[in-house]
C-alpha cells in the first residue's frame, strides 16, 4: 500500500456514486482540494446501515495520506459492527464547511456557499499496532496540529480500549458552491437586498483548565491555530 | 396533526436507536434543547440507503414545529427515491455544532465540545401545496430569519421543479459534551498545557451582489444575525 501523495494521480476517478445527478458543475475530484477540505474540518458525519436503516453519527477523524481514520470505544456501535462485519463495514463519510449565506431576490435561488467531501467505501478495523498508533496521533493532530507531540501517548490499556477504523480515499468527490446569487433576469429589478453573508469558523482565546499548573503557558501551536 | 409545541410532552421518548451504547450521560431528549440545536445549524447531514450502501449528503433544512423539511430538485437522488419509495424513505438526519477543542494531558482524553441532534425516521414527499409553501418559507427563514418575507416567493414553475421531504421529529436525541478535559489523576503532574480552545461560527459583513441597485441598504434582519 502506497501512502505517498506523489505516486497518486492528481484526481480521484469518478464513479457512479460520486457523480451527482444534479449540479455536476459543482463536483470536483482534485486530490489536493479534497485533502484541504478534509484537513480543515473537525467533525465528519459517518453513515452506516444498521438493521436496514441509515445511521449518521458525528465523529472525529484523522487523515494519513490516502487513508482516513475514525476511532471510538471498542463498545461503540459502528466500531463493533465493523469488527464483526466481514469484509468490513460499508460507510459513507462526509465533511462539510459552510462559507456563506447566499441571498437571492427570489426564494428559489437562496443557497449556501459550501465545500464538502463525500467518501464512499468499506471501513476496516485497524489491527496493526504501529498503524493504530499513527492513526491515533493523526486524530489528535487533526484537532490541533502538532499536539500529539505534546501529550502523553496512549498506554497499553487505552490502546486496547480504543477501536480504530480505516477508510481508504478511493471513491471520493468534493462539491463546492462559491460566488454570489444567480437571480433570474426578470427578477433583477426587485427591491430586495441581494448578496452573500460570509460565514467563518473562528477560535477564541484558549481557556486553561482549572488544575493547570502555574508556569505552563499557552503553546505556540495554539496561538497560530 | 398538531404542530403547536405546547401540546407535546417536554421530552422525546428514548428508543433503542436513540439511546447511545456509550457516554449515555451525554444524551438528552429535551424538546427545547433539540429545537435550539436544530435552529442554530445551516446544514444537516442526511443519510439514506441506496443499493444497500449508506449515503450521507449535506443539505439545507427547515423546521416547522415538530417537522423538519429538506428540499431539492425533483431530479436529485434522495428526493426521487422518497417519491418512489412506499411508504417513504428511511433516513437519519444529523446536525452538529462544534463548540470547543478539548486538550487533555493524555492523547486518549482529547475530545471536542459539541452539540448534536440525530433524527431517525421515514421521510415523505410533501404533496399538499400549502404545506409545501410553508416548508419552502421555513427553508429560507432557516438561512436568515425573516428573509422569506423579503424575497419573491416561488412561482408555479419553481414549485413544480422543487421536491420537499418531510421528516417528523419523533425518534430524536441530542448529544452534548461541555466543560474541560477529564484527565486521569496520575496525569495531573504532566507538563502539557491543558484546557479548551473555544470554536465559534461568525458572520462577516454582508457583501452586496454586483448588480444590487444603489439605494437598497442592508436590511435589519442581516445586521442582527
Amino acid at each position: 500500500m502506497t501512502e505517498t501523495a506523489d505516486r497518486h494521480p492528481r484526481t480521484y476517478t469518478p464513479t457512479d456514486r460520486t457523480v451527482p445527478t444534479r449540479s455536476r458543475e459543482r463536483a470536483a475530484y482534485d486530490r489536493e482540494m479534497v485533502h484541504s477540505i478534509l484537513d480543515e474540518g473537525y467533525v465528519c458525519h459517518l453513515g452506516f446501515v444498521r438493521d436496514g436503516a441509515p445511521v449518521v453519527l458525528p465523529t472525529l477523524y484523522g487523515r494519513v495520506g490516502e487513508r482516513l481514520y475514525v476511532h471510538g470505544s471498542t463498545g461503540s456501535r459502528p466500531l463493533r459492527m465493523a469488527g464483526q462485519a466481514d469484509p468490513g463495514l460499508p460507510v459513507c463519510l462526509t465533511v462539510t464547511h459552510v462559507d456563506g449565506l447566499v441571498l437571492a431576490r427570489s426564494a428559489f435561488h437562496h443557497s449556501l456557499n459550501y465545500r464538502s467531501v463525500v467518501v464512499h467505501g468499506v471501513a476496516h478495523p485497524v489491527t496493526d499496532p504501529e498503524e493504530k498508533r499513527r492513526a491515533l496521533d493523526a486524530l489528535v493532530d487533526h484537532v490541533v496540529p502538532g499536539r500529539s507531540q505534546d501529550s502523553r501517548p496512549a498506554d497499553t490499556k487505552e490502546l486496547a480500549a480504543t477501536a480504530v477504523l480505516r477508510l481508504d480515499l478511493a471513491e471520493v468527490s468534493a462539491k463546492l458552491r462559491t460566488g454570489g446569487p444567480n437571480d433570474e433576469p426578470e427578477d433583477l429589478g426587485l427591491p430586495h437586498w441581494t448578496g452573500v453573508v460570509p460565514v467563518r469558523t473562528v477560535h477564541g482565546a484558549p481557556l486553561p483548565a482549572d488544575d493547570l499548573a502555574p508556569g505552563i503557558g499557552v503553546p505556540d501551536y495554539l496561538t497560530t491555530l
